[in-house]
Protein backbone atom coordinates (compact mmCIF):
# COMPACT_ATOMS: atom_id res chain seq x y z
CA UNK A 1 0.00 0.00 0.00
CA UNK A 2 1.52 3.42 -1.48
CA UNK A 3 1.14 5.88 2.03
CA UNK A 4 3.04 8.80 1.22
CA UNK A 5 4.77 11.44 -1.63
CA UNK A 6 8.51 9.88 -0.61
CA UNK A 7 9.79 12.19 -3.02
CA UNK A 8 10.70 14.40 -6.52
CA UNK A 9 13.30 12.94 -8.20
CA UNK A 10 15.04 16.33 -10.34
CA UNK A 11 17.54 16.17 -12.91
CA UNK A 12 20.28 18.47 -13.17
CA UNK A 13 23.56 18.87 -14.85
CA UNK A 14 25.11 20.31 -11.63
CA UNK A 15 24.85 19.16 -8.43
CA UNK A 16 26.27 22.18 -6.58
CA UNK A 17 24.66 24.66 -8.36
CA UNK A 18 20.91 23.22 -7.96
CA UNK A 19 21.48 22.63 -4.37
CA UNK A 20 22.70 26.29 -4.12
CA UNK A 21 19.52 27.39 -5.68
CA UNK A 22 16.93 25.11 -3.98
CA UNK A 23 19.12 25.98 -0.60
CA UNK A 24 19.24 29.72 -1.09
CA UNK A 25 16.05 30.34 -2.72
CA UNK A 26 13.47 28.37 -0.53
CA UNK A 27 15.70 27.70 2.63
CA UNK A 28 15.80 24.17 2.12
CA UNK A 29 18.19 21.90 4.17
CA UNK A 30 20.53 18.84 2.59
CA UNK A 31 19.78 16.27 4.70
CA UNK A 32 21.96 13.55 2.91
CA UNK A 33 24.06 12.59 -0.03
CA UNK A 34 25.87 9.85 -2.01
CA UNK A 35 27.02 8.54 -5.32
CA UNK A 36 24.89 5.90 -6.52
CA UNK A 37 27.15 3.71 -8.74
CA UNK A 38 24.54 0.96 -9.95
CA UNK A 39 22.23 4.14 -10.73
CA UNK A 40 25.05 6.32 -12.17
CA UNK A 41 24.40 9.19 -10.41
CA UNK A 42 25.35 11.89 -7.72
CA UNK A 43 22.32 12.64 -5.50
CA UNK A 44 21.16 15.35 -2.38
CA UNK A 45 18.20 14.45 -0.47
CA UNK A 46 16.43 17.93 0.85
CA UNK A 47 13.53 16.96 3.58
CA UNK A 48 10.72 18.76 3.15
CA UNK A 49 8.50 17.80 5.59
CA UNK A 50 7.37 14.18 7.43
CA UNK A 51 4.60 12.67 6.39
CA UNK A 52 1.51 10.87 8.66
CA UNK A 53 2.87 7.55 7.80
CA UNK A 54 5.53 7.66 9.73
CA UNK A 55 8.13 8.49 6.85
CA UNK A 56 9.32 11.57 5.20
CA UNK A 57 9.13 13.36 1.49
CA UNK A 58 12.38 15.07 0.12
CA UNK A 59 13.26 16.55 -3.08
CA UNK A 60 16.00 14.58 -4.50
CA UNK A 61 18.47 16.07 -7.02
CA UNK A 62 20.26 14.02 -9.46
CA UNK A 63 22.98 14.94 -11.68
CA UNK A 64 24.62 11.80 -13.56
CA UNK A 65 28.11 10.19 -13.19
CA UNK A 66 28.21 8.89 -16.73
CA UNK A 67 26.34 9.91 -20.01
CA UNK A 68 25.26 6.29 -20.31
CA UNK A 69 23.38 6.31 -17.53
CA UNK A 70 19.66 6.63 -17.06
CA UNK A 71 19.49 9.56 -15.63
CA UNK A 72 22.27 10.97 -17.76
CA UNK A 73 20.28 9.88 -21.37
CA UNK A 74 17.03 11.93 -19.93
CA UNK A 75 18.47 14.74 -19.45
CA UNK A 76 20.56 15.19 -22.63
CA UNK A 77 17.34 14.31 -24.57
CA UNK A 78 14.83 16.47 -21.92
CA UNK A 79 17.12 19.29 -19.90
CA UNK A 80 16.65 20.21 -16.63
CA UNK A 81 13.62 19.00 -15.06
CA UNK A 82 11.55 16.63 -12.77
CA UNK A 83 12.75 12.84 -13.91
CA UNK A 84 10.32 11.16 -11.59
CA UNK A 85 8.28 10.60 -9.01
CA UNK A 86 8.60 7.96 -5.67
CA UNK A 87 5.60 6.97 -3.19
CA UNK A 88 6.78 5.31 -0.30
CA UNK A 89 5.41 2.10 0.92
CA UNK A 90 6.29 -0.38 3.79
CA UNK A 91 5.97 -3.42 0.94
CA UNK A 92 7.49 -2.56 -1.84
CA UNK A 93 7.97 -6.28 -3.18
CA UNK A 94 4.45 -7.24 -2.68
CA UNK A 95 3.19 -3.68 -4.10
CA UNK A 96 4.98 -4.27 -7.26
CA UNK A 97 4.27 -7.68 -7.62
CA UNK A 98 0.57 -6.58 -7.14
CA UNK A 99 1.07 -3.34 -9.28
CA UNK A 100 2.87 -5.70 -11.86
CA UNK A 101 -0.22 -8.25 -11.92
CA UNK A 102 -2.71 -5.51 -13.43
CA UNK A 103 -0.32 -4.97 -16.04
CA UNK A 104 1.98 -2.10 -15.14
CA UNK A 105 5.84 -2.82 -16.49
CA UNK A 106 7.84 -3.11 -13.28
CA UNK A 107 11.48 -2.40 -14.48
CA UNK A 108 13.50 -4.96 -11.74
CA UNK A 109 12.96 -8.15 -11.58
CA UNK A 110 14.37 -7.24 -7.98
CA UNK A 111 14.11 -4.02 -6.03
CA UNK A 112 17.61 -2.56 -5.81
CA UNK A 113 19.28 -0.36 -3.90
CA UNK A 114 18.52 3.41 -3.44
CA UNK A 115 18.58 6.39 -1.74
CA UNK A 116 19.88 6.25 1.97
CA UNK A 117 19.82 2.53 2.10
CA UNK A 118 16.05 2.17 0.98
CA UNK A 119 15.04 -0.79 -1.66
CA UNK A 120 13.47 0.74 -4.94
CA UNK A 121 11.94 -0.21 -8.21
CA UNK A 122 10.41 1.84 -11.06
CA UNK A 123 7.30 1.43 -13.37
CA UNK A 124 7.07 2.17 -17.04
CA UNK A 125 6.28 5.60 -17.83
CA UNK A 126 4.45 4.48 -20.76
CA UNK A 127 2.26 2.54 -18.51
CA UNK A 128 1.91 4.61 -16.04
CA UNK A 129 0.36 8.09 -18.56
CA UNK A 130 4.46 9.60 -19.09
CA UNK A 131 5.05 9.78 -15.26
CA UNK A 132 8.48 7.38 -14.62
CA UNK A 133 7.24 6.07 -11.07
CA UNK A 134 9.03 4.72 -8.30
CA UNK A 135 8.29 2.71 -5.58
CA UNK A 136 10.31 2.59 -2.46
CA UNK A 137 10.97 1.00 1.40
CA UNK A 138 12.58 3.11 3.82
CA UNK A 139 15.66 1.31 5.52
CA UNK A 140 14.58 0.72 8.88
CA UNK A 141 14.92 4.11 10.71
CA UNK A 142 18.47 3.02 12.79
CA UNK A 143 19.81 1.84 9.28
CA UNK A 144 22.53 4.15 7.76
CA UNK A 145 21.44 7.57 6.07
CA UNK B 1 8.26 29.58 4.70
CA UNK B 2 7.30 26.80 2.57
CA UNK B 3 6.67 23.67 4.86
CA UNK B 4 5.67 20.66 2.56
CA UNK B 5 5.34 19.31 -0.45
CA UNK B 6 1.44 20.25 -1.51
CA UNK B 7 1.08 18.27 -4.75
CA UNK B 8 2.47 16.92 -7.91
CA UNK B 9 0.71 18.40 -10.60
CA UNK B 10 0.51 15.73 -13.67
CA UNK B 11 -0.72 16.78 -17.37
CA UNK B 12 -2.79 14.15 -19.04
CA UNK B 13 -5.26 13.75 -22.42
CA UNK B 14 -8.08 12.32 -20.72
CA UNK B 15 -9.01 13.19 -16.80
CA UNK B 16 -11.62 10.14 -16.35
CA UNK B 17 -9.26 7.54 -17.95
CA UNK B 18 -5.94 8.87 -15.77
CA UNK B 19 -8.13 9.03 -12.41
CA UNK B 20 -9.19 5.20 -13.48
CA UNK B 21 -5.80 4.54 -13.60
CA UNK B 22 -4.51 6.03 -10.39
CA UNK B 23 -7.15 4.82 -8.30
CA UNK B 24 -7.22 1.21 -9.57
CA UNK B 25 -3.71 0.13 -9.73
CA UNK B 26 -2.69 1.89 -6.52
CA UNK B 27 -5.62 2.49 -4.62
CA UNK B 28 -5.18 6.19 -4.40
CA UNK B 29 -8.71 8.04 -3.78
CA UNK B 30 -10.28 11.19 -5.38
CA UNK B 31 -10.47 13.78 -2.69
CA UNK B 32 -11.73 16.31 -4.76
CA UNK B 33 -12.41 17.56 -8.54
CA UNK B 34 -13.16 20.91 -9.55
CA UNK B 35 -13.13 22.94 -13.09
CA UNK B 36 -10.57 25.57 -12.93
CA UNK B 37 -11.93 28.44 -15.92
CA UNK B 38 -8.95 30.50 -15.21
CA UNK B 39 -6.08 27.91 -15.32
CA UNK B 40 -8.48 26.38 -18.38
CA UNK B 41 -7.86 22.54 -16.46
CA UNK B 42 -10.66 20.31 -15.46
CA UNK B 43 -8.58 18.37 -12.28
CA UNK B 44 -8.93 16.02 -9.61
CA UNK B 45 -7.02 16.09 -6.61
CA UNK B 46 -5.99 12.41 -5.09
CA UNK B 47 -4.73 12.60 -1.47
CA UNK B 48 -1.57 10.72 -0.78
CA UNK B 49 -0.77 11.89 3.04
CA UNK B 50 -0.97 14.39 5.46
CA UNK B 51 1.86 16.45 6.49
CA UNK B 52 3.81 17.48 9.35
CA UNK B 53 2.55 21.03 9.05
CA UNK B 54 -0.87 20.51 9.25
CA UNK B 55 -1.62 19.98 5.34
CA UNK B 56 -1.38 17.28 2.84
CA UNK B 57 0.60 16.37 -0.24
CA UNK B 58 -1.75 15.52 -3.20
CA UNK B 59 -1.42 14.39 -6.85
CA UNK B 60 -3.30 17.14 -8.82
CA UNK B 61 -3.97 15.53 -12.47
CA UNK B 62 -4.67 18.00 -15.22
CA UNK B 63 -6.63 17.98 -18.28
CA UNK B 64 -6.71 21.18 -20.24
CA UNK B 65 -10.27 22.16 -21.25
CA UNK B 66 -8.68 24.90 -24.16
CA UNK B 67 -6.05 23.89 -26.40
CA UNK B 68 -4.75 27.16 -25.97
CA UNK B 69 -4.57 26.90 -21.85
CA UNK B 70 -1.03 26.67 -20.31
CA UNK B 71 -1.49 23.06 -19.93
CA UNK B 72 -3.20 22.41 -22.75
CA UNK B 73 0.33 23.85 -24.80
CA UNK B 74 2.63 22.05 -22.79
CA UNK B 75 0.48 19.04 -23.02
CA UNK B 76 0.70 19.00 -26.93
CA UNK B 77 4.61 19.62 -26.71
CA UNK B 78 5.48 17.28 -23.95
CA UNK B 79 2.89 14.70 -23.76
CA UNK B 80 1.28 13.65 -20.61
CA UNK B 81 4.09 13.59 -17.37
CA UNK B 82 4.57 15.86 -14.79
CA UNK B 83 3.50 19.67 -15.59
CA UNK B 84 4.88 21.28 -12.34
CA UNK B 85 5.59 20.91 -8.69
CA UNK B 86 4.26 22.79 -5.81
CA UNK B 87 5.46 23.78 -2.28
CA UNK B 88 3.11 24.59 0.43
CA UNK B 89 3.44 28.14 2.45
CA UNK B 90 0.98 29.98 5.11
CA UNK B 91 2.40 33.25 2.94
CA UNK B 92 2.55 32.56 -0.66
CA UNK B 93 2.19 36.44 -1.11
CA UNK B 94 5.58 36.86 1.31
CA UNK B 95 7.43 33.48 -0.06
CA UNK B 96 6.66 34.86 -3.48
CA UNK B 97 7.92 38.69 -2.85
CA UNK B 98 11.03 37.26 -1.06
CA UNK B 99 11.86 34.52 -3.73
CA UNK B 100 11.19 37.51 -6.75
CA UNK B 101 13.94 39.34 -4.44
CA UNK B 102 16.29 36.84 -5.29
CA UNK B 103 15.84 37.01 -9.27
CA UNK B 104 13.26 34.39 -9.19
CA UNK B 105 10.57 35.48 -12.07
CA UNK B 106 7.35 35.20 -10.56
CA UNK B 107 4.67 34.82 -12.94
CA UNK B 108 1.75 36.41 -11.34
CA UNK B 109 1.78 40.20 -10.10
CA UNK B 110 -0.99 38.40 -7.17
CA UNK B 111 -1.56 35.11 -6.24
CA UNK B 112 -4.75 33.96 -8.21
CA UNK B 113 -7.24 31.29 -6.85
CA UNK B 114 -5.76 27.14 -7.04
CA UNK B 115 -7.42 24.02 -6.05
CA UNK B 116 -10.36 23.84 -3.15
CA UNK B 117 -10.07 27.80 -2.57
CA UNK B 118 -6.12 27.40 -2.15
CA UNK B 119 -3.61 30.79 -3.67
CA UNK B 120 -1.27 30.18 -5.52
CA UNK B 121 1.36 31.51 -8.25
CA UNK B 122 4.18 30.00 -10.03
CA UNK B 123 7.73 30.49 -10.51
CA UNK B 124 9.59 30.58 -13.97
CA UNK B 125 10.64 26.79 -15.16
CA UNK B 126 13.89 28.64 -16.36
CA UNK B 127 15.14 30.36 -13.53
CA UNK B 128 14.46 26.86 -11.22
CA UNK B 129 16.39 24.31 -13.28
CA UNK B 130 13.77 23.54 -15.50
CA UNK B 131 10.88 22.73 -13.02
CA UNK B 132 7.52 25.19 -13.25
CA UNK B 133 7.22 25.65 -9.45
CA UNK B 134 4.13 26.84 -7.46
CA UNK B 135 3.90 28.02 -4.09
CA UNK B 136 0.42 27.34 -2.90
CA UNK B 137 -1.28 28.92 0.49
CA UNK B 138 -4.47 26.47 1.53
CA UNK B 139 -7.76 27.59 2.26
CA UNK B 140 -8.66 27.80 5.93
CA UNK B 141 -9.77 24.38 6.96
CA UNK B 142 -13.22 25.53 7.27
CA UNK B 143 -13.37 26.89 3.60
CA UNK B 144 -14.99 25.37 0.62
CA UNK B 145 -13.64 21.97 -0.32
Amino acid sequence: MLTRIDHIGIACHNLDETVDFYTTTYGFEVFHTEINEEQGVREAMLKINETSDGGASYLQLLEPIREDSAVGKWLAKNGEGVHHIAFGTADVDGDAAAIGAKGVRVLYDEPRRGSMGSRITFLHPKDCHGVLTELVTSAAPDAEH
